[in-house]
């Protein structure tokens, strides 16, 4: 069964519409069918051209869209929302409200307020709503959750996990005037209260999440701005609600981390450590010291890691798999629910507006904190 | 302006089919239309029907199929040969002589002979023709290639490459009896003179030709077998056209190497090294003996590694973006080659049927070494 | 000139008092000539015995022996102290006292007052005072220091330091029970008010000092017991004077770390990176993003990182050599003083009392930021 | 019991004679009391002074040496040559002849007739002699062995092993005039008929030998001299008396490699890997394709490895203990047997006068290969 779908924001010109559209392109029977891709009427038609969209689905704006793809017989199957971080809530709140599936790029919204309208709002739709939380998608991020969850590493003892890019040490030393706004990331308009935190901050949230299973109670932390008005740099303390600790570090100004997003947990039986410039595989160690390297495709793994494998081990997958995968779940699950079939928990294999929630619930803790003198700060009382 | 292909082989359960169809799907504007996927008649009509061919281009035998797409005025773009070893020469021949242009899986054929037949066939009928050498497919083996063309590493000393792999380890304690040939690789009517030599010896052959761009001179091997029929296991000794030696070696039966290919090339003022299980970097180290890391997708990078770029540094690439590289440039040479557009020497940066003759040589004079006590033989007096 | 010393604590089945005297032997023409190795009469003949030492000078406490060596024209020119940390303080005063110069394992002593005490002992009586923080005698130690120095990575942003060691962690499981105060540094009387922080957060503390030169403002903690009473691990994160931050963790659990120290420091002109396991060399990031590998024993490397090399570069050096590097300073300046030359600063370049001083202040701030819900305590205000 | 040496060669200036200093400093009751450190008399004179060694056993040649303290009844137990390679033989044989043990720096001597000349002698006089191949010191070269012995790796299918430099570049550009054969080894009065090979090749040899118990059987190699008399990079293709085959590669002007000693041996039923460069571990690949670090100083660890460790798991170890292992067991023996002790095979775990031999020996098959068009040439028919 083909499934269709259209796209809000995402013109040729940008990076991340275009990552979309190739994992997309990894799930067999897909078709872009309708978009409105920039406010840019030229850029809009140019990339609906490229795309061979008919010009009755090529639209000005996203409310038109919404509306007459709700009114469609054959209206998409889902919308995905790869704009900048402002116009998330309302887009999403658009699409929902005519029964559209939504994939929504993170951060989710602006307020812990939007957050939970729209997680209410899709319940009451029964809408199928993902967010791309892109780093869960890699095959080894699904091991590592197996076997923590199957208890290979024992209790949890400590997590210690980091996110270091380099890509915005220009911006240190220049003045924090109006001009350089025109990185848009340090625009608090654009990007909400936070830079680093809400750009990368809440994939370490959300990663961490995903595999350990950790439920994050409180939050310490310490936000630089090296004179900006947004954050590039967050050292935090962590507490999860089984009393376990651990440390967060994010930075878009460390030099030589290209996308450092490291993740490392360690137990009472054994610690697993896993590294997105390198993705295809895990360090597993065990109770007796021995550290070993376990990779994708081979013999030993299980679970949707397995079943979402598509190369034989060695030969590498990356960024474009992990977006795909959640894709592959995710359009899976479309279809079976169009079909009527029984859905099992792996179906869910995919961050879901819920956890979007908690990604904003994470930032205003985290935003608080640093206001406060660096103090813990409850995520679930931050509004 | 679209491109359609067909394919012969490479149906659903096929690793191989899969692997070419997603690399295209990274270049935009491309469709399958056409294709003889299996001899069995069930998995060919069910491939089709999962891609949506129709009934008129779904074809029972490859013959059939370059006659039949011959005569369309919509006739294919190129078709993607994706069957064993043994069938290459054959199709590519039926498909040349329609004027079709060729994508063939490597080795190319079995005999010098015969690949020398389709090179020529090829020019007098002015035939597209790639051989799918996937590795130099990587964005940072463009760039190693730059690296060394612009002098970077000096005058080159020596050459030293390995591909191990662990896949055929099981092999070597089963007898050499006619049942595990069911291991296709091992059986020579299916797998021709050689099994490691011919499926990642010639990796290396070309590979470092690609790199270096130096011209393989004469080679001594000494392959195992392991009480098999064909090398399971080979280390070899080649020396090039400038007097330059190196080392080559490879096996299917090294515990601990999922996909090992790696290359490292040594020069009077520098030295270079790429590994494909990280392929999104190479090591460079200076006359000064300091190593550095250079990154695919970083500021300094240039020549068609930066062209082929997809996503940001430290963004991971794999195996699919390789293979998706060689595609993107060979369909855009076929666009401007239909639009008659002039053609760069860049046009050209995908292995030819030249390549696919040579390392059919390649595989000739390493046979024939180790049939005569490992001596030197050179690679053009083979046959 | 032979330089002579003595030794408390150390016997021969004891780890720490061998390293210390196989790193004196690194130095040409040093004897041990003195000592009460334990309190076990049995232990102390019989390593008295193995290094030739007379019964004279084989001393049954510290107070004899720093009496007695006091009041002899051939005192020994320094005394190591290599006993448990509790009585540190009083063995050293005993040995100021008589005008013996010292060299102590870390941590100094317990309280603040002690080490100030100490402290002020040590200049009104001109000792020559060392505290064996290993860790910055290692070559690429002192190389990483000088690069900092001569603005090599800019303005210091973050520092991001771990310590994680896995000896300990089968303590974890057990009860906190009296029987298991048998590993003692899980024992207040013997190790004082902390375990990980003492033992080894104070081996962070000091050696991103030296590396970075930053001074120590404050300190948020959160240590993790595990049923204990002492800590087996600690996430902290801090500030320095000059505004920078940074996070610290240490742990004595974390499985998969043997030895695990690693300094992380991030500059606006590029960053340096150092790791315990393999200290031969440094990894340096340019403001351009490339990392490179520095290595001992180059010819690029200077300073006293160079004047202490011993082996070529790519011959490996380790603990030992670290170890004997404080010392080569320490009794080369100790022979410059004996013959009234002149000091250069180089030869301060071993960890002083007053580093030693720091070192307990962090201990008492940390515990203490514990005790009161992690908030903000500043280094100085400790007691 | 104190056990005494002499030196011949090793001045203050030479940086090997103060390694074997060290390393005999780190076992235990030993003493340097004779020498002969120099032609120079003045460097001779200097060096004696340096460690006090009286002016009666400072010895103007090592005739005079050998004879005086063959005539003493506290001779020395044993002698270090630490000379160039030319002058070996006639010192080893003037030593032997008066009785007295010896530990010869490799390559043992420049003709195979010599090298089984002193094996004769030795044999005949009782003397325990040992050539420093240094890197089989090295604990966890020990546990490879070990491992190797007890079948963890099952029967051996390929050996691949290189020993790639870089400190020789610089003499690649250089003309090959008289003038340059001031780096001594590329001069063959000094060096004898290899440079690379008998410098470093011979490591190879020996080590692999050592690890795997592997019989080498002949060879095949290639060397190349840019232009000087001497190879500077040689490529080799081996074959063990078992019919197993691999690749040695050795080079000094490899960049990027300070000492890049590496061995990997693949198994039927695994793989290990060792790296001198990071010595205090191997890596190894179980029969499901698991890579492993194991590491020094581990529980798990047993053998010689275990009983030689002198630091705990982390605390790195290099080549001044490798070659302080090979003292220890040497030295051990030379009291064992001064005790009339019985000895055990463990006592002779250091590199023989049989070793030294056979590393002669696979020198001069690899430069009559090398002459004669790199055909095979077996290693015990080469003179």
């Amino acid at each position: 069964m083909k499934i269709k779908y259209g796209m809000v924001g995402g013109d040729l010109s940008a990076f991340i519409g275009e990552v979309h559209r190739k994992a997309i392109g990894f799930v067999d029977d897909t078709e872009l069918v309708s978009g409105c891709f920039s406010e840019d009427l030229k850029k809009n038609t140019h990339t609906a051209g490229y795309y061979h969209i008919c010009k009755e689905r090529t639209y000005q704006n996203y409310q038109l869209m919404a509306t007459k793809e709700g009114q469609r017989d054959d209206k998409i199957d889902f919308v995905v929302i790869a704009t900048p971080n402002f116009l998330h809530y309302e887009i999403a709140k658009a699409f929902i409200n005519e029964g559209i599936n939504v994939v929504c790029e993170k951060p989710l919204c602006f307020t812990v307020e939007e957050a939970k309208e729209l997680k209410k709002l899709s319940e009451e739709k029964n809408i199928l709503f993902a967010v791309t939380y892109t780093y869960s998608g890699y095959s080894m991020v699904k091991y590592a959750k197996e076997l923590i969850k199957d208890n290979k590493i024992g209790d949890i003892l400590n997590v210690y996990a980091e996110y270091p890019q380099d890509w915005l040490i220009s911006a240190v030393s220049k003045e924090a005037s109006p001009a350089n706004l025109s990185i848009w990331r340090l625009n608090p308009e654009v990007s909400g209260i936070t830079n680093a935190v809400g750009d990368i901050g809440t994939h370490i949230e959300y990663t961490v999440k995903y595999i350990t299973g950790l439920k994050l109670k409180r939050v310490q932390a310490k936000l630089n701005r090296f004179g900006h008005q947004l954050d590039l740099n967050a050292n935090m303390l962590v507490e999860y609600e089984n009393g376990v600790n651990g440390t967060y570090w994010c930075s878009q100004v460390a030099l030589g981390h290209p996308n450092g997003f490291k993740i490392r947990v360690y137990g009472t039986n054994g610690s697993i450590s896993w590294f997105q410039e390198t993705p295809d595989y895990i360090m597993y160690s065990s109770v007796d010291g021995i550290t070993s390297k376990l990779i994708r495709g081979a013999d030993y793994v299980y679970g949707n890691s397995k079943v979402l494998n598509k190369t034989p081990k060695g030969h590498p997958e990356g960024y474009h798999e992990a977006f795909a995968n959640i894709y592959k779940t995710y359009i899976n699950t479309l279809r079976k629910i169009k079909n009527n079939e029984e859905l099992l928990e792996s179906d869910y294999d995919f961050p879901s507006v819920s956890d979007g929630l908690e990604g904003v619930e994470f930032i205003h803790a985290v935003v608080k904190s640093d206001k406060n003198d660096s103090i813990w700060v409850n995520i679930k009382e931050t509004e």
